[in-house]
């Protein structure tokens, strides 16, 4: 049976959709396509085997879920798709309202940390779809993230405090962030390390792939999406998909921080596929 | 927004689905894998832009929907994988019981066309899942097809009777017989023309790579089905994805087979995409 690997289906991850087509990974993999949050329910459920999954939710279920040791949605920096968007700015939201857009785990909890460990504020929280117009008439920031928040990035909304989260907590920890890991439920890579592996490898020479051709895939999105090239050349520059020490490091520190907020119960060793410590 | 292609996941797919990977045709198109009866549902309702549906389904519904001109599951005698297996001759089942398997209605009215017009029975029949020991405790002959009926084919079981239906058709009226075409809704192929035409380019590409890559596809089957090889290839060979004049010809007599056994209320005329009559 070909391994089943989860994909989003975002803008996020379309350089890596066309590093897969180009290797003809389609073929040894059966390849399934929906949103991070419904990608980890489905890893846990045995639906699939391995998948992009957001980083707290590898958090939440570290016992039984193992890494793949070269790929991560991450950015050292600006990243342009998790944005705050304000009246006024972040520092002086204390007692204000911000709404976090109910389609991402792991930014709601990045924006609590940055607002309450970086700025020190303690705002009020409400989480609501990502309609930008009907979260401010509620609130006083909202959340944006994925393809809603480009738009926002590329046509700024007049009178709105824009700030890119990623570039906000590389300035603040010198670290990259990591936003979604690959995993791996632990009975898979004890049953199948083999096809793990075969996964691992598919994936590398895709990144590979993809990295040489950043031209091809922004003129590619450019084909399909309402925004000139040159807007996804910036985009695909900035999202890595990098996991080398540096951005473990990063999302151990991203871990600490949701634990010092109360968003994690503990803070979960880094268990990397092929790298077993004894 | 890239067209919706649906596609049956099933071995009877699998070349041309290996010739999509490799034409990159997934980077134009958004594949959405499911079974020929759910594909006609999902075309229909406005789901789909294009997909593979049963024949029998495109009868029903044919005043909404256009043909591609170069590409259905057709055969031209043998199919191996729509099957009839009985405990004594086809043509002595009159007043026995035939369990049709609930997969597949173009086969189920095909099994009962060569059985009331070509073998002259009247049996009687019950609908049920595709498993054969249950089908036979209720019944005296059982209907198979996809990937239940290779099975079969390939491991005959002790005892029974095995009637290709794909064989007895084209021995019974000297035509290929057409299981599945490929469809778009008209209003589709009203509003975006183009984008129908490259969706049967590239059909019509990977079908042409696949004809010329069988023994890669073969072997590629083999790799994950517990069948070997040579197997793949005698069915991928039986297999035809024609849809020229004589196979036109031969889905007319079908509809109008069925039409006379009372299962369509009347024989569509065949609107083919860029093929229009005056």
């Amino acid at each position: 049976m070909r391994p089943r690997l989860g994909h989003i289906q975002f803008l996020n991850c379309l350089p890596l959709y066309y590093g897969l087509v180009k290797n003809d990974v389609l073929l040894d993999v059966d390849l399934v396509k929906a949103a991070p949050r419904d990608l980890a329910r489905m890893l846990l459920a045995d639906e699939l085997d391995v998948a992009p999954i957001p980083a707290i939710e590898y958090a939440r279920h570290a016992d039984d879920l193992v890494l793949l040791p070269d790929i991560a949605i991450s950015s050292f920096g600006e990243v342009q798709s998790i944005l705050l968007l304000s009246t006024r700015a972040p520092a002086q939201l204390d007692g204000a309202t911000v709404a976090l857009a109910d389609t991402s785990r792991t930014s709601q909890v990045l924006t609590k940390i940055l607002l309450e460990r970086h700025w020190n504020v303690r705002p009020h929280y409400v989480e609501m779809p990502p309609d930008l117009p009907g979260m401010l008439r509620e609130a006083d920031a909202a959340l944006l993230i994925g393809d809603d928040a480009l738009r926002a990035y590329w046509e700024p909304p007049l009178d709105l405090m824009l700030t890119d989260l990623g570039a906000e907590w590389t300035a603040w920890t010198g670290l990259p962030m990591v936003y979604a890991v690959w995993a791996a439920r632990r009975t898979f890579a004890a049953e199948r390390p083999g096809a793990l592996a075969d996964v691992a490898d598919a994936l590398n020479r895709s990144l590979l792939y993809c990295r040489a051709h950043l031209d091809d895939i922004a003129a590619y999105a450019a084909k399909w999406e309402p925004f000139p090239a040159e807007r996804f050349q910036s985009y695909f520059d900035a999202l890595q998909f990098r996991f080398e020490p540096q951005y473990r490091e990063g999302l151990t520190r991203y871990f600490e921080e949701a634990h010092a907020i109360g968003e994690l119960a503990r803070v979960p060793e880094l268990a990397i596929f092929g790298e077993e410590t004894s």
